[in-house]
């Protein structure tokens, strides 16, 4: 039995979504802008996927804006917000460790004449407030940054900073890439205190092919992707039906946060323990990481070797991006760890499917390496 | 039984698709840019789909790239042709008949500077070559034009205007909206002469929330949507891998366009005998348009009132955008309809599965509906 411990990349779906895939193929296949019962059934059944994810981020169903990929969201956050903000200034703060869809539409804004201030990682893997708060000028137009980081975990202080970023009334947007804290913590919008919060239906065994903006009401952000004016004007382009029922079914299957947060803290904890017997496995996620992310080094077993060698043992894990076109992780070497366990370190990302047996198995494979590789 | 003859608007999924799709949701769930056995499993049945659908376009594999959409796909060959071209001129043609996915971004980049030059339509529905010629003067950087009309059918004569366009040697990119023509006609990029060539999957009996763009070997398009650099950096965001292996299969089911051009047609001209026993019932589409799309009227039947009785009796059809926000349909106008048509047209759209039954089944209803409606 193959043991998927690559959740952060993406997850297998859960029944509920297969289900709610399969009817839409089989027996909603209408277009929801056909103004017949086919188009009628695809209608409806847009609508319930669309109170199921506004449930699960907990906004208004008509906060909610499906988009093909979390990818694609941020892309029309951060454009329509300099389009919609350009004239009032081109300040945007954003932090060191954004995903690159975050980070690309970044650059691209910079080479249009917009002044990106990436916030810098501290030892705790996150952004400092006290370093945004000295950021924030009047002209910042934008602030974008993501809620968990993917390679450690580390958990950003998104409402204290989105509190801050308001008091400053400089006036700024304010986006969350909540991509992989969605269905782990607690990401209600309002509670956050901002006003675009972008999500991802296949981090939560949702299939991919489906993403959705949150834009808080009264927001009127220029839309990115122009057409036949699909998602109130937002993301043009025919829905794609089986994609969204099956997000709204991933969502609506969606455990409370706050008690798989305590129980996967536990498998978390306890693998914790179970490493600290092999004094060659090294830790690299800091203590108060969401406790779905572990980054783990095995100084001398290069990342892709001990991938590889799970891989093959029918354990799957990732090295993040640990070694992104050959340059060493930003967050790994932000968070001062060394650069011969960076080139070591491995992600492993677990989900509510994850099992202490799986950890368990695990650690006996990361045992059994250390004895084959290093002697 | 029902019997849906909306099929310019979407198709139901063809077993292949459904299949493909199924595998992909139950079985091969990874993401394709992980390295290990989940991951490589995703990518090999995406390089499975890219085959197929390149197959069926007529193009190599290298030059079909994936979309959530045709209208992602329209928007990335537009904003990307300007981007790439706009040193060289700010002048772009279209046709006045486009898909609201190429009329949209032509209207923003209008917004931005650029000279949108939209070709009437004649009285047989499709544009004019020679009034492309003169308009195709040395600052032209794009022609964008639809192959088939959605509305009626018509087919416009893209290989003799890119010709035309590539003589003149303005050194224009030409971009063809190929949805409508995908699997009903041969839409060989080489032979159609294009640059750039846009197709959607929901309307090939495959999945929504997948498309394709074809770009010619050697153009450097930039990116539109930013990020982990998908789709060889054309289109970021994780792929939808369930969307195009369905899209995948479904490319593999398309028959012999030509052959199936035959069988429609006979289909077609079998209808339009039938209708012409009703002398209350007007063909709208020009003789030579695709026999997949008929365009008729019935005078003082309003368009919905006459799709709303055909929907009780379980048929549907759709008003096509005769009635858009109110306004009469343009294609119509351009074709000489009187008013009182264009606000009784329907527009039935056949498929492959469409049969000789159905139509007559159609016809019966629209007989019963002359005599309900008019007397």
């Amino acid at each position: 039995m193959d043991i998927y411990l690559d959740n952060s990349a993406t997850t297998p779906l859960c029944k509920p979504a297969v289900d709610a895939m399969y009817k839409m193929m089989t027996e909603t296949f209408g277009n929801p802008s056909s103004k017949h019962k086919p188009g009628n059934d695809a209608f409806d059944a847009l609508k319930k996927a669309r109170r199921r994810v506004a449930d699960a981020i907990g906004c208004n169903t008509e906060e909610v804006y499906f988009t093909p990929s979390g990818t694609t969201a941020n892309n029309t956050a951060i454009f329509g917000a300099a389009r919609l903000m350009g004239r009032r200034g081109k300040r945007i703060i954003t932090t060191s460790l954004e995903h690159p869809s975050v980070k690309e539409p970044m650059k691209r804004l910079e080479s249009m004449g917009y002044e990106i201030v990436a916030l810098p990682t501290n030892r705790d893997g996150k952004f400092s407030l006290s370093v945004l708060r000295s950021a924030l000028t009047p002209g910042t137009i934008l602030v974008s940054m993501m809620l968990v980081n993917n390679e450690i975990g580390a958990i950003n202080p998104i409402a204290d900073a989105a509190a801050m970023v308001k008091n400053s009334n400089c006036g700024a947007l304010i986006h969350c890439d909540a991509v992989q804290g969605f269905g782990k913590l607690d990401i209600k919008p309002s509670k956050l205190g901002v006003d675009l919060l972008t999500v991802s239906s296949h981090k939560i065994h949702g299939p991919k092919g489906a993403g959705a903006l949150y834009i808080k009401k009264g927001l009127h952000l220029p839309a990115y992707i122009l057409g036949g004016g699909q998602e109130n004007g937002m993301f043009s382009g025919t829905e794609a039906t089986p994609a969204i029922a099956g997000f709204g079914a991933a969502a609506a299957a969606l455990p409370s946060p706050r008690e798989q947060l305590a129980k996967t803290k536990k498998i978390r904890d306890d693998f914790i323990g179970m490493l600290g017997e092999n004094n060659r496995i090294f830790v690299n996620s800091p203590a108060d990481a969401l406790p779905y992310v572990i980054n783990i080094s095995i100084p001398g077993i290069p990342s892709e070797v001990l991938i590889n060698y799970l891989s093959d043992n029918g354990i799957y894990v990732s090295a993040g991006s640990a070694c992104k076109k050959g340059r060493r992780s930003d967050v790994l070497t932000a968070i001062g760890i060394a650069p011969q366990r960076i080139d070591s370190a491995i992600r492993i990302s677990l989900s509510r499917f994850t099992t202490a047996e799986d950890m368990c198995a695990l650690y006996t494979q990361l045992n059994e390496a250390t004895k084959i590789f290093l002697r």
